[in-house]
């Protein structure tokens, strides 16, 4: 059990010595310490966020229920199945970064996860780190946090997304949130191992000072505005694309590791014009994409909005995968007349 | 770079030369063999399950579209997030078995990742292995395969889920169904690693032909009825819950990794009788569960149907989280008679 033991001793042993450098002496020390100190890193984790989901003040009664809460958002939401796969993706980051940390303090080269300018999915190209210091980045909305007032708000209100309450939400929603499970871990493992943390939102620059309070708040931060947290309208940035800031946070940072609940936290090339969900998959699967996913770009769910709710049915449901169930007899009709004696009763078509 | 493109060369020397010893002397071969092997590998899988799509029979006209695909639906059957996440599981679940056969070439004793009878999740205790033969257990419906065939009907029926409908697809529905991404990479590392590959489902043991025809049809068989295949109603199984089918496959197999999108494909503890989705969602962040998600079990998303797609609004959004918009201001309202001369124009009410 060397290999995997390993991974999970050394994330444990970083988090509790607070030193990168332990990653490699702790390789020896077996099993033992594996579950007891990396429970107890855990259970710290989930205390601290209970204590602060109490903290929040009293909510006042909820509004009436409309029809009842979306099924996506039931998932995201409240599932377990969601949260083993929150930890599934930070518990293999986590150990993904003690290998980071592992090969900077032995002097291997470690690369950036971020393509340069002119690759493409077919051809990668990565961004040259040349003795950058290493960050991790971080996607904000349903990737470190769960914005759970908001979503409640539309929930309740069953109305479609309000782009302006959203703006509002930015701006006063700094609490009513709760941290991804497992984020908390691999925010602690990342810093310890002087690995910067870095958010790249398509919240807005004008909403900083809220979004950095928000952060700090649920133990995410502190961040910088332009070093540490960046946002739609910096980098020259217009829209919902986040190369341009990808390339600024490059220009000055190693990135071996993004984190993201939509392809575009990893690449605008996914979401090239026009590009159809039937694309979008087939880009996700290439040959060199594949061997990205939890080796470098790590992937949160999210079935309640994005980039990925598209389709009609037919993009949904390749008419090659149509199927149509096996018709069931009718049972005998009576008729409307009472058959004339003699005649022959009447017969259920067959079809 | 070393312990990175170790596991994923390790990978795809086993895929290549197929040979479970080649886990080991490759690790030296350095990162050369890493894309291109695992290219050819994905690519060729990509292929085999797009030429099978191919030769499926025209589908008639679909009929008329009812209101549209279901959001939850569209990602997870068309959305290139949900490849990223299967990828993300299934090449993690690879690379693990990859360590796992290392473990048995060089004597190391493997352990079960299936919890024994009278187990808790806070106390977990595994079952034995004892020099019984590897085996990894997959569940099949939106864990193995995508049920297009059967989703893709009930989307355009717009109707809620119809038991007899999926007894008649269980039984007809054999071919209009889609591999998860990622899977038949990890299939043909377990194989080759002389890992039994061993499904556990609540399909029902009536309809076992058809369901190993389905399986053999996308190139996840041969498997055989009460060895490889495991169904509701085999072990005295009466109901959905698995363990007495895990308990009964783990007799004879060394259970080395589970896979599935509910958390009862990996222990009925789960779903212990009146647990409310708070408990399930702790129960999964237990402190020895967390440690198991993408270690032992793996965990694919499906937002479209399950155990998790429960809770009213107080639920999935807890009270301490409500957040309420701030309101905006009305615009001056104008008055319905004239104002009098001299009298005050009325004024906006300040809120």
């Amino acid at each position: 059990m060397m290999r995997r033991a390993t991974l999970a001793l050394a994330t444990a042993a970083l988090v509790l010595q607070g030193c990168a450098a332990a990653a490699i002496p702790v390789v020896a020390g077996g099993l033992v310490g594996r579950k007891t100190v990396s429970d107890r890193n855990a259970r710290k984790a989930r205390k601290a966020e209970a204590a602060r989901i109490r903290s929040l003040p009293a909510a006042p009664m909820p509004a009436p229920m409309l029809p009842g809460v979306p099924p996506a958002m039931q998932y995201l939401y409240a599932s377990g199945e969601a949260v083993a796969l929150d930890l599934q993706a930070y518990m293999g980051l986590a150990n993904y970064l003690v290998g980071i940390s592992a090969d900077l303090r032995i002097g291997h080269d470690v690369d950036s996860v971020v393509l340069a300018p002119g690759a493409t999915l077919e051809q990668p190209k990565f961004l040259p780190c040349a003795g950058k210091p290493p960050a991790i980045v971080f996607d904000i909305d349903e990737t470190a946090i769960h914005n759970l007032g908001f979503e409640g708000d539309a929930a309740r209100r069953g109305e479609a997304y309000d782009a302006q309450r959203w703006a509002d939400w930015e701006r006063t929603g700094t609490r009513q949130v709760a941290v991804v499970p497992g984020l908390t871990e691999v925010i602690r493992v990342a810093r310890l191992a002087k690995i910067a943390v870095v958010f790249n939102s398509n919240r807005l620059a004008e909403n900083a000072d809220a979004t950095a309070a928000m952060l700090d708040g649920v133990g995410l931060g502190p961040v910088v505005h332009g070093d540490t947290l960046w946002l739609q309208g910096d980098a020259g940035s217009t829209d919902s694309r986040k190369d341009g800031r990808r390339w600024a946070i490059a220009a000055k940072y190693c990135v071996v590791a993004m984190s993201g609940d939509q392809l575009g936290d990893f690449s605008d090339l996914f979401n090239a014009p026009g590009a159809t969900p039937a694309a979008r998959r087939e880009a996700a699967a290439g040959l060199h994409t594949t061997l990205m996913w939890g080796h470098g770009w790590f992937m949160l769910p999210n079935p309640v909005y994005g980039t990925g709710l598209r389709g009609g049915m037919d993009d949904v449901f390749p008419p090659a995968t149509r199927w149509t169930p096996t018709p069931t007899p009718t049972p005998n009709s009576t008729p409307i007349a009472a058959p004339i004696a003699g005649a022959p009763a009447p017969v259920a078509k067959e079809k």
